[in-house]
């Protein structure tokens, strides 16, 4: 499968028909989420998956009044940490001598270059975490892509009431963007056969 | 291919080794690019493509002091918008316009949904822009991934120094991220057999 043509195949769907997607192809997704790089690795967010009905409504009708948010089957709520605290960057440290058989000691200089970003006003922070969420993001997107599943971005939501129905805010996490993914309604959705929309390489790009 | 197979494949390359990666390739990564999806499909940013080596030679002296500036083939530094202007959204009508072989006039209502963008504060302006090019940095990275193309995110650079360099402030653009393209230098890279680190499904996804 042609990563360009699945691209070409995608859209963001605007009306979804409410078939279930298969829990592999979820899973790969996630995967393929987990796997995207961050800076410094650090992965300062988190992935809520949403499939549980009554949760998605309570999601709609409170934060994100968008029909995808209940014609989809699985809602992805990318969160990112709202401040990068010392005891995350420690976890990290342990994580990385756990997993590579070195010890934590010998990580010392590459725990330095945290100082400056634990000791960074949490605006700042905020800011360089929901990046980080958005690389994920556009892996995710790729992802579903691979997998002939439609997904759908979704920026247009109430920050302050998503973080309050998701329980985020007591996690140190605020919801910067959703992905919803189920399978486009062809009949309902007037974008289903619309040409993309996208600026020629000339415009987007510049040769040096 | 199997995009979970190239991410586990892929990793942040710390040294390379000059070779050059194919047009073919790269264009295939490009077109990756220009098809990711952003907000309302603006694409509010810009991707500079720097083969010369000149170029790079400067951009490491000045701007960012990494190894693959110089050892990779191609770097692609990505540009966002500082401020979205009225005129890129009208632009953007004539886009869709042609595209879709409609009027711009029957856009109007999507038209109006801009506004508070173009009359937002420059500052959150400038945030939303930044997350738009992550999207396709993303896409971007699964992209060479797939590819085979080794692809170093970097965000360690000096902003002010690089839109110097690249004259970005006269195109109303700010550099946000950095891939540099080439292929792994797997002697001299210590990083290139160590275990990928990446936080547990249980830790990163929270199932609802």
């Amino acid at each position: 499968m042609n990563l360009i043509d699945q691209l070409n195949w995608r859209y963001a769907t605007k009306r979804m028909n409410g078939a279930k997607v298969p829990q592999e192809k979820v899973d790969r997704i996630l995967e393929a989420i987990r796997l995207a790089p961050t800076s410094f690795g650090l992965q300062p967010f988190k992935v809520i998956v949403v499939e549980d009905i009554s949760l998605r409504e309570k999601i709609f009708n409170e934060a994100c009044h968008q029909p995808q948010m209940k014609e989809g089957s699985h809602v992805l709520v990318f969160a990112a940490n709202k401040k990068v605290s010392a005891e995350q960057i420690d976890d990290y440290m342990q994580l990385i001598a756990a997993t590579r058989e070195i010890s934590v000691d010998s990580l010392s200089g590459f725990r330095a270059s945290f100082d400056g970003i634990v000791a960074g006003i949490a605006e700042k922070n905020y800011a360089w975490t929901a990046r980080q969420a958005y690389i994920a993001f556009g892996v995710g997107i790729a992802a579903a892509a691979m997998e002939e599943v439609d997904a759908t971005p979704m920026e247009g939501f109430s920050v302050e009431a998503l973080d309050k129905v998701l329980g985020l805010t007591e996690q140190n996490l605020s919801a910067v963007t959703i992905l919803a993914l189920g399978y486009r309604d062809e009949a309902n959705d007037r974008l289903a056969k619309a040409a993309k929309v996208r600026k020629s390489k000339e415009t987007l790009l510049e040769f040096r």
